[in-house]
């Protein structure tokens, strides 16, 4: 074929973005989480919408169906919202399922069909217990290959992980300090479902040990704390449980207009200037664990279509929902290279306050990680931190103008990058 | 807002078109069929193609999830045809998501990011026992104030079923004729799960009564047979067995180019030129049980898109999940006045070789419904209909230019319309 697609037909401006409270949420369902989102969204609109102003809907979710028993949930979240006629999608990529329906929505502006465009997502996984959510999230996974044979995502992230020590001399502590630095972020977001740091959580105990007249563990690092097996213990060597993201409740969404109306809607405009979406093999056929590769396909084609590098990216929220998840992503964007991520993170480039700030929001890990709604929710922190409005989170002494979001679905069969830009 | 969208952003071809057989399949996978469907596709494309050519794939499914416990099934899909690492999208909105993975590739064609895209649809729905298959269908309604109550879908279009009697003076036999005609359609489709006409099925059991010396069934028509409790029973009155589609196993696939790719690919392609879709809130929500807002919605858009009106199409493929979705769908597209539908079938109308031809493949009820494979599954008819490759069940008579499909997701939560010409 001689001819070259690849660039959108016009361009797309994100004018609004909110998202519920992340977390365990017994009394709620998926539809109060979904307006919550939906009115913490309307809020951010400063030059105001009305509903009747959205053509159409996209809905990530990745299993409503095996979660609560709710199939074709995107009519029901559009009736909740009062968007009923109007055109819902629902898009499933597993643990990308929001980032892909941004991507649609995006492609659903740029193809001239609708200039205002809801995207969100949603998740509620607290309903079942937690051996079923570990079951349905393998479900993701290709079961005919990996879920039969006892394969569960912390075993598979494990697999990864071993991978990364062996091949580039990363430790556990490596993995540790991911954890401590998202959390460090989630501290700081009122929204996340750990609003709290690792050294919060440690002090809490050691406290709770006095009062009780236990043992006062001899903790004086988060390090010391996440190496002892009783505070954090192993789930899938070497990924302990402060490894690994929480089971959550949660919905974002973000309006999408087409970028000559974005003036209309708000005083400081988003603009969605490269997406990119790629497919992988399951973990089981790959040649390589410590890359993946979906996300370099993904990250090249939204650079492309950005005109813009790896080294100009400001912030990025990135995937983690394991931590080795978080070093693999910032190798695969170009951040670092191949096997230098684990050490950037030791020396704090990847922190709020370093040379490559990530996941400031606190990350899958401390902020939650509702599958469906992840992508979304990535979306929100760049919008509060591109319009200098992160609160105590903000990043210091950064002007954001350019920044990533990176949402994997499973072990990488699914990944999708975005880059953002205010002018 | 003053703007007007509306219109894609460029014009969409149909360059290949192909199924699976539709039936039950305890010796396949769901990768099995897809990659029948695919291959069967593949040979449809006149002028050639290769699969490195597709740079884009939307998969329909309802729910892999609950039928096979297999989420984020479309990188999967895209792994066993090839496509890796290429963008894969799973799009759902229970049985309209095959027209709703459709309508997303014509959005993103339109959009300008791809030129060559494969939309498809895939169900395995035999592996569950049928109680649970009926259970699983049930998550598509509103399961908070509809499937909690002990509404399966029978009994939610019984509803429907039983308002359009009262409201028009239909009667039992009006459903049972459009069981009948499909029959007839499907007997002439090599690929259809019920490949026998109801005269067939009933002859067979006369024979089948004479050759073990039972009693011989007093039937003399194909209504009498329908009629007899004992071989038509009551699943929820007044839908009886045949007048409720199966369940079925299967999957289609189409190749989408953007228009001015149309002719490098086909020396008869067809043209997409309209494109509906809407939502409804769920059925116990509704003032009218007799008419699906969400399809008039749909055919509203897709028409004014085409810029043609209900009575310049020619021939059909809509929902007809259950007898009475058939006669519903064919007034909400406006081919028939409101209370009118019972009475076309009635005299003929909608019949192969009636003025207006509707569902000729045997429609889901003989052809099978595979719920996310069904909607791409009536594109593969039309597709055989307006290029005369329908075989025995080409419509006599007739040089097809102008088609329409209709896919509805559970009672209308969903529909999409789409609309075909040829140059």
């Amino acid at each position: 074929m001689s001819r070259k697609a690849g660039k959108l037909g016009r361009g797309v401006a994100l004018v609004g973005a909110g998202m519920s409270k992340f977390g365990s949420f017994a009394d709620k369902t998926t539809r109060d989480l979904f307006v919550e989102a939906y009115s913490a969204m309307v809020k951010t609109v400063d030059k105001g919408m009305e509903t009747r102003d959205i053509q159409s809907i996209y809905v990530g979710n990745f299993s409503s169906d095996l979660f609560e028993g709710q199939g074709h949930i995107a009519p029901i979240m559009a009736d909740w919202i009062g968007l009923v006629p109007k055109p819902a999608t629902r898009v499933e990529a597993a643990c990308a399922s929001g980032g892909l329906a941004l991507r649609q929505a995006v492609i659903a502006v740029a193809s001239g069909l609708y200039d205002i465009v809801l995207a969100s997502g949603t998740e509620k996984m607290t309903n079942l217990p937690t051996e079923r959510v570990t079951d349905t999230l393998a479900s993701a996974s290709d079961i005919l290959y990996e879920a039969c044979c006892g394969f569960t995502f912390p075993g598979l992230y494990a697999a990864i992980a071993s991978a990364y020590m062996d091949k580039y001399g990363a430790t556990p502590e490596d993995f540790m300090r991911v954890g401590i630095k998202n959390h460090r972020n989630g501290a700081l977001n009122p929204k996340a479902q750990f609003n709290s740091s690792i050294r919060d959580i440690m002090n809490a105990r050691i406290e709770k040990a006095k009062q009780k007249g236990q043992p006062v563990p001899n903790w004086k690092e988060e390090l010391d704390f996440l190496r002892d097996p009783q505070a954090n213990p192993i789930v899938a060597w070497p990924m302990r449980l402060f490894d690994c993201s929480p089971i959550t409740d949660g919905a974002a969404c973000l309006l999408l207009v087409a970028e000559d109306l974005a003036q209309n809607f708000s005083s400081k405009p988003i603009y969605i200037i490269g997406s990119g979406h790629g497919s992988d093999h399951a973990l089981h056929e790959r040649e390589e664990l410590t890359s993946i590769n979906s996300a370099r396909v993904a990250a090249q084609e939204a650079y492309a279509m950005a005109g813009v590098k790896p080294q100009d990216i400001q912030i990025a929220e990135v995937h983690d929902c394991f931590t080795i998840a978080e070093l693999v992503a910032s190798e695969d964007l170009g951040f670092f290279k191949p096997g230098e991520g684990y050490k950037a993170t030791r020396e704090g480039v990847t922190a709020r306050d370093g040379a490559k700030p990530i996941n400031t929001s606190g990350g899958l890990k401390a902020k939650g990680h509702p599958v469906g709604a992840s992508g979304i929710g990535q979306v929100v922190e760049i919008w509060h931190q591109m319009r200098a409005e992160a609160g105590q989170r903000q990043v210091p002494g950064k002007d954001i103008r350019l920044a990533l979001t990176h949402n994997v679905g499973a072990t990488g069969g699914t990944c999708v990058v975005h880059i953002f830009n205010r002018r």
